[in-house]
């Protein structure tokens, strides 16, 4: 038996799988990090695959409790599970990476037709001379007609600065930016004509260099948003700018400098220049983007909560400070509430939520969790006050997505087992792996369905006057202080997937829909991507619906960013969403507070008009 | 006989004037400094005034000298001849004041139906509440639909940073400052909408502030321009910048500063702050424009002298450093051509040469005089380098208009009577005391018509080797060095009118046209309205054409500002005039230099193809 070639998308490696090798044994050894709980069991269906081309070997029994038929048709398989019979190509979705996979740059590929808001014309001038001395710029508006039939009445000022002396060193021969009737920027030939999309996130900005003249992500990268340092989440960084003397200077310059150092990255990656971006889109919730354009927050904290402008935005580059080409704009997605931001319709667009039979729900999960109902062409959100807890915020021993933090988490037989980032000792436990542990522990009874933790269980005991589990004892730390979830964390964890329970129940409600109806569930951002749907549903975070019906959508907002940096329909239809939200103010909902109450309740079940009905 | 109130302007001065006193004596009594240096004899014609109402005195004999029949019609007298007989008001006219009530701000006013590119509308909004969170910019415009129907789509990114909190501090009432479907400031209701039109000069920076509701003139002031350190000409200032590192940028503040405090004085003298200024408008020469802008000017000091752009331009005061409304737009006037600028436009636009009976000489004479002959709304322009003799430069004793400059001189039977500004004993001599020199000297034959100073006069020596003509002799400075005017002087002076004639004459024979035939020569700039035109002529600096031929038009490229600043069939005139410009290169017409030889000739005469004719 000869080594098999299997190429792993969307990591882009390729290398030869060892004879018996399973297709997870062949990933790790190879540095592809697939995740794993159960050692390779098929028991923790952590490791999901998608064979997108040559032969494997048949499902083991495990697997069809995992797929449906139709996803096994579709090449769905445990990686621990599959073995190859011939040379390979599979995909490794974001939800079964190991975090330092993640680059918070992943997200679903939709291919679309460039369209782009900037076009490229070349020209060739004629030098001037005495008999000829027209200026420089009115000669290159004058080719642009003569040669390309275009009407141009503009050239940016900062891109006429230059002008003259790239028109003299690139011997009057160029290619010409034009935005509208707008010269923005002079390139030589040849070069690339490059698109930035941000997504501007509380803690992370992913960014996107992408070819525009065929759509193409031609490089991608995520850093840390610098603001942090003005507050963690959304209303504490608001609570931090507005301290400050000058408000939202400091920190408006601290995010576009490091989207200019993110450009700068992704350029060298190409080889590129800076200058050959020649548009950019920026999508981020709408303090983000507010703090972006140095736009005031305080009103955006008080209530009615009304941010400065929600509609779409064209701003010059350098009227932002971003270094890009000279006269390039930044268009900015609408937004559609003081605490529903552009990236939610990001999201909206990138998961092409208007096109898709409803009723869908589509949730963007984070200290702020904004959901929308999407029924019949009608788009009806919220936004729910979900706080920190899942992203380790108010918990004992929670932390951010760090190496020797524990991602997944299973109780089987009173025994646990984990998985941490980096396979590192466990030091902490961030969001997905917080989840986990919320779900395994109502399943395993050892809380029960009000969220108590039961006093007879080997590994529950009471630490300052509260009842802690002890996931990782201080034994098995080498005498370092146990990582547990307290009682504390509990409530945390219930309000917190409460919130996001009402969130839903609320919309369907306004909606007339019931739960079953609902044909897709789509969670979209960092968190929601990476946590385990059954667990969610277990907790009755989410709707008890077939686990088919959910969908992970990665990072959806940075999606929608690059779909509407490629085309302009694209920008149309996100404008078309935006308008046709109904903005519901949760708390002036009818049933909110009877809804909320039943929803911290843990469980499987319905919420009908304030009442609880237990499914099962 | 009780005393008369006078009323002169436009300096807006009014007084009692005495018994048996005449408008001169009155006007200096009262410090409105009117030319004369023949003390009140009738006989320098320094002081025309014209008078708009009231009886006075009839003409005295030297009067019909003077003017014509016509002209005595319409009230034009010798303020030193005439005695009011009423309550009277008179206009002063520019180029009978003396220097000190100069400030570069005069110019024919032209009343034009106000139709200015930005309109304020009032609107009155309702506040934001739980129920209706709309954002406040999306608000803004909505109501500018709602109360105006007026379909805004953007509002300028500086505007909007301001915007949330200028609502909430006027309680949601303000006027909204419209430009085309930009929303470019919020003013509190009442506030003035004003303009500022700036005549921006190589040596001067003459302000204007207008009210755009009904195009007056409320403020207007002149100040130096602080980029003369970088030299004091065109090409000097040019040669000065690209030597900098980074080349014009520190230029380009210094200009803007100045604009800056000059607009902040003029808003002080109304009590209105800048950013109640919504629209600007420069005019200034071709390298002005680009120093202003910091658009290269390399290439403009390099044949073949091209501008890097010609077109008129909207550029966003924010993108050049001018403290005005937040998103205001400052037009630029269109440049002709690398030494033919905007304020030329602007001149031709003010002096309404399209609309006059042709063929008309228009001039603006300075370091670079530019010249254009309009005949059947043709226009066709050459720039000649008449040089910083008229401007004091490369003249022995030659000085700017300051105090103690010698401003206007005569030689009558020997005996030398001179003005000096601020009536101070004499330090050198200016401008306009140069070009009366230079023609007094050739008509009292001391110089001949070639130029060369004759042997035999008393006040004529030899120093230094070379002859030189005594104005003011050490004697008659106690003891001072004399104020002399040179051999080498003359020279100067020479080429420096032979350039302008040059000018003329190739714009003539280019258009086959006479010099007879010339309806008007329409003389503008700061040197152009203080000269005597009757001097001018007859050293043959220009045509030798009867008197009332001639209009000094004062600073026409301020009015034209002024005028585009109001209105937008103006800037559409003007853009049709540049358009329309045929730039002719001096150097390379047919007879250029038999021309500039024949022109370098003192006295009356016509030049036919490369030949002198002399005239009496």
């Amino acid at each position: 038996m000869t080594a098999f070639t299997i190429d792993f998308e969307p990591v882009g490696l390729r290398g030869k799988c060892r004879r018996n090798e399973s297709l997870l044994a062949c990933a790790r050894r190879l540095g592809v990090g697939i995740s794993s709980i159960c050692g390779g069991q098929g028991t923790c269906h952590s490791c999901k695959v998608q064979i997108l081309s040559g032969t494997v070997s048949k499902p083991t029994s495990n697997e069809p409790e995992v797929f449906t038929s139709q996803e096994l048709k579709e090449g769905w398989r445990l990686a621990c599970q599959t073995y190859p019979t011939s040379d390979c190509k599979l995909t490794v979705p974001p939800e079964s990476m190991t975090t330092p996979q993640r680059v918070q740059v992943e997200g679903l590929e939709i291919t679309v037709h460039p369209e782009p808001p900037v076009q490229a014309y070349r020209l060739q001038l004629a030098a001037p001379s005495l008999s000829a001395p027209r200026a420089d710029a009115d000669r290159l508006l004058q080719a642009l007609n003569q040669q390309h039939q275009l009407h141009c009445g503009k050239v940016d000022i900062n891109a006429l600065r230059i002008l003259s002396d790239q028109l003299r060193s690139w011997n009057w021969e160029c290619q010409a930016v034009v935005r509208n009737d707008e010269v923005i920027a002079l390139l030589p030939r040849p070069s690339h004509q490059l698109g930035l999309a941000i997504d501007l996130g509380t803690t992370k900005i992913a960014g996107y260099l992408v070819d525009l003249s065929n759509g193409r992500t031609l490089a991608a990268k995520g850093v840390m948003n610098p603001q942090i340092s003005y507050g963690e989440d959304i209303i504490s960084r608001i609570t931090g700018v507005i301290q400050l003397p000058d408000e939202g200077v400091p920190v408006q310059k601290l995010a576009v400098e490091a989207i200019n150092e993110l450009s700068a990255d992704l350029c060298a990656e190409l080889g590129a220049n800076t200058e050959e971006i020649v548009e950019a889109v920026v999508a981020g919730n709408t303090a983000m983007h507010h703090l972006f354009l140095g736009l005031p927050v305080r009103q955006l904290a008080l209530s009615p909560f009304v941010p400065a402008v929600s509609r779409a935005l064209d701003v010059k580059a350098g009227d932002l400070g971003l270094r890009i080409a000279p006269g390039a704009y930044v268009y900015l997605l609408p937004n559609i509430a003081g605490f529903v931001g552009a990236d939610h319709v990001a999201m909206l667009l990138a998961t092409e939520v208007l096109q898709a039979e409803g009723p869908i729900v589509a949730l963007d999960i984070g200290t702020n969790t904004e959901v929308s109902l999407v029924n019949k062409e009608e788009v009806a959100t919220v936004s729910c006050a979900s706080g920190p807890a899942f992203e380790g915020g108010h918990i004992k021993n929670g932390m951010r997505a760090a190496t020797g933090a524990i991602e997944r988490l299973r109780i089987a037989d009173d025994s646990i087992q984990y998985q941490t980032i980096g396979e590192a000792p466990p030091v902490g436990i961030c969001g997905s792996g917080i989840l986990d542990a919320l779900s395994q522990l109502y399943l395993a009874r050892i809380i029960d369905e009000g969220g108590r933790i039961v006093e007879n269980h080997p590994r529950v005991h009471t630490y300052k006057g509260q009842r802690e589990f002890v996931l990782v004892s201080k034994e098995e730390r080498d005498g370092q202080p146990a990582i547990t979830i307290t009682q504390q964390d509990i409530r945390e964890l219930q309000l917190a997937k409460a919130a996001i329970r009402t969130g839903i129940q609320v919309l369907l409600e306004a909606n007339g829909c019931s739960e079953d109806e609902i044909k897709q569930v789509i969670i979209a951002g960092a968190f929601g991507t990476y946590i385990d749907v059954a667990n969610a549903v277990a907790i009755g975070m989410l709707p008890s619906l077939p686990l088919n019906r959910f969908r992970q959508a990665g990072n959806a907002a940075g999606m929608g960013a690059k779909l509407a940096l490629i085309s302009l329909s694209k920008r149309a239809e996100a404008q078309a969403v935006a308008s046709r939200v109904k903005y519901i103010e949760l708390a002036s909902a009818p049933n909110f507070e009877q809804t909320f109450i039943q929803a911290i309740y843990l469980g499987r079940y319905r919420i009908i008009d304030g009442r609880r009905e237990e499914i099962d």
